[in-house]
């Protein structure tokens, strides 16, 4: 499986060292300990009479942590569900989320975080800059098994620098609140990633198509980032949402819309999967959508009982889109997506955004008491901007909360939706980078060293190693 | 594998859907956020002096997230040792935690959370669900492999209603205290599971015994689950524990109890296990008695030296249980016990009473200081009841620490050994839920499209997919 | 592969036994509650004006729990890469880390935490347990496969023991700051780990590699562990840093580093791999390189800048002593460290070290403000020691900030690397515990109970039971 296009000797150091090397200069010139993190502004702060136990670390670390698992384990492991693709599967979502929450930093520090011309870091930036990380890897599912780790990086350049800008689109000019991401997060990378999909298109992909499946230990290794992504949700949702009641709220809402989202998947799945069985596709995806789904409406008085109905139809929906709508997707659209992103972040991503828009369209004084002023500031707002978009902010219309909400969240989806760059098309299709060819898709021996097989007992207790193979032949 | 009996296309989605709508029908009509979770309520409680970083949410969240690990990894991977049971253990048991923790919600709060006709729910609430799970589970372990997912499900709704209405009696009725649920959750869970087994036990189960055990792999999955319950078992113990001293030092007895129990259980593992090797049965599940044995006491003054001896002792009979009881459940007593959860959840749940009211007992004033009033105060007691059983608390003797302590704690082991209810005996034998038949027990192709078979290094890299093997064939 | 030397029927049990016992006993004798965790002591806390939200608890223990993690699961799993130790690796990590932290307890506690002749434990006594668990587990991974869990027991008495000394004389004896543990966790355990393996030294071990390597799924069990340790590691550096500023600063600073760190690990690694492939070994170990680097300037205002290049340089020097300089110190040195720790904590400790002196000799009042005074005590300067040991303390330098640190960090890596005890030489060499004979290292079968092999459906779905065979060749 050795081949000079797909060699990465070069290749692959190159792109690593020059961006960790750019990202670096930049890191020196641009980014600053914000006032949490400085000792000289803390202490200042202490002097003023704060307690080091108000320090935000305490509460939104724990969160922090969660969403780090998600992003590591939980999208790492998730895509191990092919036989041959584990190492890269891990591997590389290690390595692209190691880089694209350093730009996400950047990127969205430039966008939304400048303070007197630095970039101040914290943790609130290191949750924005794994969610901006997240998106990038909803992206890879799209496109897993058929790029090398260049072009993965080089779309991660892409990608983040995109989502910054769309996330300052969304968040700040149009005032939209979306703290888990429906929009933002899943839809933009869910459609991002269909795009790229689009202009990768491999006609002849099913030359790969045998190993494009899993086996039984694979879909194990899968339901250990399903488990996680599922567990820690409720965090994601909740991460970076104002504290007190919305961030309690907001993790109870994802946690019931999760569990009933899990009832109808499996419901559904033995409906649609064949003979009755169920689809370990369906499981390892679709018991995931609920979270999607109340990524803008989770924060909001949506109630449980509205969060199991969302959680309920997104399952919904995402096995019938598993079942029905990809074939159709790769077939007559042409887009070959390998995890099936559309079903799981990029409809219920959509359905996230409605919910939101109805449920804020819904907020009254009544409901919300006091609580209903945090609704309407959204966190960004009091965010400096870069110079030349510090005007944008006025163009904001101030309507009621009702119209406003209405307009505002469907609005929102558009950028979202089509900011994502053609671009792309003509920068990752170069063949520069070391794709796999067609044959070799879903395949981790062409980019890893492999060990020997996982043999039989013979194998394990005879001789393996090259050189006794030798003195045997000899 | 396919088999009309055991199809599942009606069964299961009838079962799923049916729940879920009535779960959902519930929750609107009964279930409000509580004061820390309703933006109204929380934003009066702001107004009068209150700070954001006092909401619940900062002091039991992280404990929630451990307990959420626990349910959802850590019982489900604990289960994968089966060699072809792997789906089924951890997707059976993430469909039936996401139920029960809805169930249990309603259930719990039916009987000890109606606050003017409402259910009130927040962080707290979630944990008890969980726990509530972990119950359930428990029961899981021990009909694992012999039953369909319908027929848990049938098993869910029973035993969580029962679990509500035994926890109302031992915590609300008799006073005990069981932070950890040694006597609510562990004894309880594991008898009900053993009753079911009895209850559905089946004579020509040897006819799938060679799928019931392990391979190399499937143990490592099991590993997963249990340093992920050991791990956390602190956090489990100590998640609903009062804030403060109690809830730190809940934690440190169990981490101690643990530690303690797992040298006690490699050291029994080798004495009793053939040819002075390990047994990673025991290693799996006997190294976490000690976590089950402190779950009443941990919140007592018991010391980390009471804690290592309790762990020494539960690490002992749970080792000793292994390997010399079950054996005798099963020929004698008829009960199959898939997964020993009498050895990992009986009888430590007993001694864990048994350790709790002896140390209630010899709770001082010169021991606890102001301290001592929390012990004798359950959290449960200000907690309004439905109507019909308001009057019950009332029964409770008001004697003195020690002598009260014994009696109530032995009391109320025995409502936990007998409530679980024999109604379940004839509705879970019922012919209707598509259970596996005695030969294809401990299988996941009964349920589940498999992929195809982990293969040698041919299968992987030659023809595997049907229509390229029609091609060869012609 | 049973033998009677290697059989631990007595050997383990009494092991296990005795020092269980030892420490029941020790910890009957010296450990109490500290004010935190005490009843009493934590009520009189709360009458004089203390809040429950106060406890330490709430602001150790999510940290702790991720130690926790990286302790049992991280390591544990990391060492799974072997094709049949994952068994042990995970078995024995998990026993001889639950037996050093309650040895660790007492042995820093005697060494520097008695109160009274009493050893007052809490959560922070919980996290220096873990910590010094962890140097032993480095140990562990040089001489991974080749020694009996008796032989690591009794490694880990002398470990443990020596390690607290050492703690002792680095941190409060020359005053030097490593929250983070680059010298006194990460260099004392490699070089430690280093010498055992020098000593234990197996001229014949070839007569094994052909089971000292990975297959396929032994390298994915490997990456949850390496994942864990690189998520949870910003949790590890901060644990025990300062509340506010300190504990934050080191989370994000551990982060970047981290970052940093996977890229010049995969750059380097496509470099120096066989065929323009990456290695996992690299990936596994090398990426972790930037939390042990960043162990000890963590906590200093290193800056994120700072930390990357930090993070840039350790995952270059790891990737290049795993390519040339351990076959070195295999050839020329006879050591033979299994998992490569010189690599991964040995290495990069002495880099953390240096980067440690530089970064504190730079602090100044104008870039730390009120926060420089935190720099200069260390949290140990306000424990009592024992008796004969109090006058120590006395024998630190006042120097300026830049002098005083910069002789006393370089200094203080001097003890590190020495103080490791040829005592264990003839200790551990003797022939009693039951260690593997050359052509059976790295071999789970020689101490563990294994399943049936992983077997091609036939087997699974055709008899494989002894009775029924016997039947068949009846």
């Amino acid at each position: 499986m050795t081949n000079s296009a797909t060699n990465l000797r070069l290749k692959l150091p190159v792109a690593c060292i020059i961006l960790e090397v750019i990202i670096i200069i930049l890191f020196g010139a641009l980014v600053q300990y914000d006032n949490e993190t400085d000792a000289k502004q803390w202490h200042k702060e202490l002097a003023n009479g704060s307690s080091n136990y108000d320090n935000d670390f305490y509460y939104r670390y724990p969160s922090f942590q969660d969403v780090h698992v998600m992003i590591f384990i939980g999208f790492g492991f998730l895509m191990t569900f092919l036989q041959r693709y584990g190492f890269s599967s891990v591997g590389f979502n290690f390595l692209i989320a190691a880089f694209a929450l350093q730009w996400a930093t950047l990127m969205q520090g430039f966008f939304h975080g400048m303070h007197g011309g630095k970039i101040h870091v914290g943790i609130e930036s290191m949750i924005n800059a794994d969610f901006c990380t997240g998106s990038v890897l909803i992206s890879f599912g799209a496109v897993l098994g058929k790029t090398s780790p260049v072009q993965l990086l080089v779309m991660s350049v892409i990608e983040v620098t995109l989502f910054a800008v769309n996330e300052f689109i969304v968040l700040s000019v149009l005032g939209a609140k979306d703290a888990g991401g429906s929009m933002t997060i899943h839809t933009f990378g869910a459609y991002f990633g269909l795009m790229v999909a689009r202009v990768l298109y491999r006609p002849n992909l099913d030359k790969s198509k045998h190993k494009n499946c899993s086996v039984y230990h694979s879909d194990l290794f899968a339901m250990i980032g399903t488990i996680y992504l599922w567990m820690f949700w409720p965090s994601f949702n909740s991460a970076v949402t104002a504290h007190g009641d919305d961030q309690h709220r907001t993790a109870m809402n994802t946690y019931y819309s999760l569990a009933a989202c899990t009832l109808a998947t499996y419901g559904l799945s033995a409906v649609v999967a064949h003979d009755g069985k169920l689809d370990m596709v369906h499981i390892q995806n679709a018991a995931l959508a609920g979270g999607v789904a109340v990524g803008t409406a989770g924060e909001m008085m949506l109630t449980p009982f509205g969060s199991m109905i969302v959680g309920f139809l997104a399952g919904t929906i995402s096995v019938l889109g598993f079942k029905f709508l990809s074939p159709i997707l790769e077939e007559k659209l042409k887009i070959q997506d390998t995890c099936g992103v559309h079903n799981l972040h990029g409809m219920p991503g959509v359905l996230g955004a409605i919910v939101g828009a109805v449920t804020a369209a819904l907020a009254t004084k009544d409901v919300y008491g006091d609580g209903l002023v945090c609704l309407l500031v959204t966190s960004w707002e009091s965010v400096p901007s870069p110079d030349f978009m510090v005007k944008l902010p006025l163009l904001r219309n101030r309507q009621t909360p009702s119209k406003r909400a209405f307009t505002q969240q469907f609005n929102s989806t558009l950028p979202t939706l089509c900011v994502a760059g053609w671009l792309m098309c003509f920068i990752l299709k170069l063949p520069i980078y070391g794709a796999p060819p067609d044959t070799i898709c879903f395949e981790d021996g062409i980019y890893w060293e492999l060990p020997g097989e996982e043999g039989s007992h013979e194998e394990l207790t005879t001789v393996r190693t090259p050189d006794e193979a030798e003195k045997l032949n000899a």
